[in-house]
C-alpha cells in the first residue's frame, strides 16, 4: 500500500471510530449496526463486559444507554497498524465521565445505587477489517489505567488502580 | 478533489479549529479576526449565546475572556466533509471545563456568584469556507450531551442532561 | 517537501507524541529512549522540572513513574509545523490528571502529603528532529492554563492560573 493510500485508511478507520464513540454518548442505536462487522467482540471494563455477534452488542448497548446512564467518553492518540490489505488495528487513549443517574442492574457487574459518578482512563486496543470497501470494527475493549468512583451521600471516592501499571509491555 | 487534495483540507480545517480553540483557552483576542470570516455566527449553550458578524462575536468574546474566566475546552473526534469546492462542515466532540472565579453577568444567562465549576460535554456543528485560499470558520456552535455544575459552598452539584437523549437523529 | 510528504510526516510527529504520551500513563520506561534523541530536553511546570540529556530525563522519568504517581495525561490539537528537512515544532493542548496515592519528595518542588488530585490543562512546545529516518523529541515542555489541587481531609481546593493569561501573544 502507497504511503497516500495509508493515510486514507487511516483518515476513514478515525472517522469509523469517532462515529462509534457518538453514538455511545447519544444513545444512538441505528449507528452500532453500522460500525461492526457481524461477527465483531467487545470487551469493557479489562474484559468483564464481553459481547460477540452484532445482535448480542446490539443487546448489552440498548440495556445500557438507557436515561440513567449519561456520559462522556473520548478516544485519541491514535496508534494505527495496517496489518494486511483488508486488516487494521489501532491503540487509542480512552477517557470517560460517567454519571450513573440511576442503578443498571442488567448490565453493570458492580452495585450502583445511582448517584455515581466514574472517570476512567484507559487504552483501547482495535481491529477492524474492510468489507465490500467499508472498514468496520472487529473487535473492541480497552485495559484501564485507572477508575475514580465517586459515591453519593458523602462516602469517600474509590480509586481502583490498574495493578500492571509500569509491568504491562 | 483527489484523495490527496481531500487530506489537506481536512488537515488545513483540523488547524483552524485547533487555532481557535487555543485562542479561548488563551484569550488571546487578536486570533478570533483570523479565524471567522465577516459574516460568521457563533450558537454556545445550544443557542442560548448567538452571534452574527464578526464584531458581534469579537465583542462577546471581549466581554466573556476576562480574568474571572479560566477554562480547558477540548476538540476532538473530527468527522468533516468536505461539501462543495469551498465550503466544509464538521462535527466535534467538546469537552470543556469552566472556572467561574467571577460572575459574567454580561454574557452569561444563568445566576452566577463566582466559584461554580462547570464540566461539559456536547458536540460542535461547524460550517467552513475558503476565501481567497485561506479557510475560515463560517459557523460554529454545539448541542450539550449534559452540564454539570458544581456551586461554591456546599451547594449540591446540578447535573443538567439533553432532554433528547437518544431521541435525535 | 511536498503536500505528501507533509502530511506523511504530521502523522509521524503525531504517531511519535502518542507513544510518548503512552509511556507516561503505563509508566513504561523503555519507551522514553525510543522517544527522544541524545540530547533532548524536558521542561515541566513551566520550567520547574527542567531536564537535559537522555539519561537526566530517563533518572527524572524513573523517580516520578512511581506506583504512587497514577496519571491520565492528554495531547489534542496538534498544531505542527516543518521547520526544515529534518525539524519540525509543534504546539499541543494537553490535559492531565493526576493522582499522588504517595508523595514524591525526590521529584516534586511543592509539599505533597499524598491523596492531592491535581487536574491541569497548558500547552506543550515542542521541537522534533529527524535522525536517520526516525522522528524524536529533541525538546518538549508545557506552559499551563491552569492547575486546580484538590487536597485530602477536606481542604479547599487551589486554583493556580497562569499570570499572563490574556496577555501572552
Amino acid at each position: 500500500m502507497g504511503e497516500l493510500q495509508e493515510l486514507v485508511t487511516h483518515e476513514r478507520i478515525r472517522r469509523l471510530k469517532y462515529r462509534y464513540m457518538r453514538a455511545i454518548d447519544t444513545h444512538d442505536l441505528a449507528i452500532f449496526r453500522e460500525v461492526f462487522c457481524e461477527d465483531a467482540r467487545v470487551w469493557f471494563g479489562n474484559g468483564t463486559y464481553s459481547n460477540t455477534g452484532i445482535e448480542n452488542i446490539l443487546g448489552f448497548f440498548t440495556g445500557l444507554l438507557t436515561p440513567g446512564f449519561v456520559t462522556s467518553h473520548i478516544a485519541v492518540h491514535p496508534e494505527i497498524d495496517i496489518t494486511g490489505e483488508d486488516t487494521a488495528s489501532a491503540i487509542w487513549r480512552v477517557e470517560d465521565t460517567c454519571h450513573f443517574i440511576a442503578p443498571l442492574p442488567e448490565v453493570v457487574a458492580f452495585p450502583l445505587t445511582g448517584g455515581e459518578v466514574l472517570q476512567g482512563a484507559g487504552h483501547y486496543y482495535d481491529e477492524y477489517v474492510r468489507l465490500d470497501g467499508a472498514w468496520k470494527i472487529k473487535s473492541s475493549g480497552y485495559v484501564r489505567i485507572y477508575e475514580h468512583i465517586q459515591h453519593p451521600g458523602g462516602r469517600e471516592a474509590e480509586l481502583i488502580v490498574d495493578p500492571n501499571l509500569g509491568v504491562r509491555r
